[in-house]
């Protein structure tokens, strides 16, 4: 594997993990928020959970979803956030996620905060970082009460209601859906409340 | 509308122009390139074009598409670039998009290749160059050995072999082909040939 000498900045390098994972790149802020406005998502989940004394668990989440071919990048936002898990989506894609109330809340949260989102996911952001608050403060996913009010900010992420012109200078104004593509391996949940979910996402 | 005094960012503001491309925002190289390696697309078609003496026509193409939520990111990037236009893609999708040769070779290929794309869609770009460059240089796409030299390369664009490990530590070597986004409507095609293309894409 050649001389360690060679590999300086590597410190921790391991020729037994992937390549992919060792290889890391360097970000910059500006890259990161540009890449996430393209293909990051804020998400929040509220699911059926019989160990729940409300019965329900919410699951906010920050992900990044890429082919495979570019996981190196996932990687490297793992590096750079110091969180987060990278894991196999659907298929060919894989995705860079973090779970934790703790780790959204130290290291994803403050980072947008600082470095402000471009597009219109910016308010898909302020509402994810609400939900969070109230979660944090005042343990809104504790209580029935608190839940409904996630469900209400919750029902107005990743969807926006347009107030431009259209093509033809007419001005709209419509609600439309914006996907949102987050992983599906439910069952792998593993986040602060330290509970597996159902894969059952329902309304309240 | 006010006192044009309080509007000196905007020299040229008409009133008559859509709110969305009056409120133009600024856009950082790095947060461009980060935009680009999640949104962009660096396409090439060849189409069957009975005006053409070779029969055919090379229809080179830079293109981001979002929802039209973000349409202004679209026009930022437009004024950015200078060059290119804002359209409707199809459905609730609007396309950035850049065809001319002199455009693509002036203002696209220079920007990135001093801001590097991160992912894989910067082997993608080098390939786009290297067909602008065979038709800036050696007028390729007018002859036919050109034409068959270019639709090798492109035939390579936009998927890529996968050298790396997969979750199990196999190593594959297998193609597998990135979906680009790019604008079907052809016939508003306007480029350096100043020709009306078909919407009959071709392999040679």
């Amino acid at each position: 594997m050649g001389n360690p000498q060679e590999r300086p900045v590597y410190q921790n390098w391991n020729p037994q993990r992937l390549y992919v994972r060792s290889l890391l790149m360097e970000l910059e802020s500006s890259w990161i928020v540009g890449f996430v406005d393209g293909e990051g998502c804020f998400h929040v989940s509220i699911n059926k959970h019989n160990e729940m004394s409300t019965g329900y668990q919410v699951l906010p989440e920050f992900t990044v979803v890429q082919h495979e071919r570019d996981v190196q990048v996932l990687y490297a936002l793992k590096s750079y956030f110091g969180c987060g898990v990278v894991r196999r989506n659907h298929g060919d894609r894989m995705a860079y996620r973090v779970r934790g109330l703790k780790h959204l809340m130290e290291r994803i949260v403050p980072f947008f905060e600082k470095h402000l989102l471009k597009t219109k996911k910016q308010i898909d952001f302020l509402k994810f970082r609400t939900i969070l608050l109230k979660m944090t403060n005042n343990s809104a996913h504790l209580n029935l009460e608190g839940i409904e009010e996630i469900r209400c900010i919750k029902e107005q992420m990743n969807k926006q209601t347009k107030i431009e012109s259209d093509s033809f200078g007419n001005r709209r104004d419509e609600s439309s859906e914006i996907p949102c593509r987050v992983s599906s391996d439910l069952h792998e949940w593993c986040n602060d409340l330290g509970a597996v979910s159902t894969r059952d996402s329902v309304k309240l």
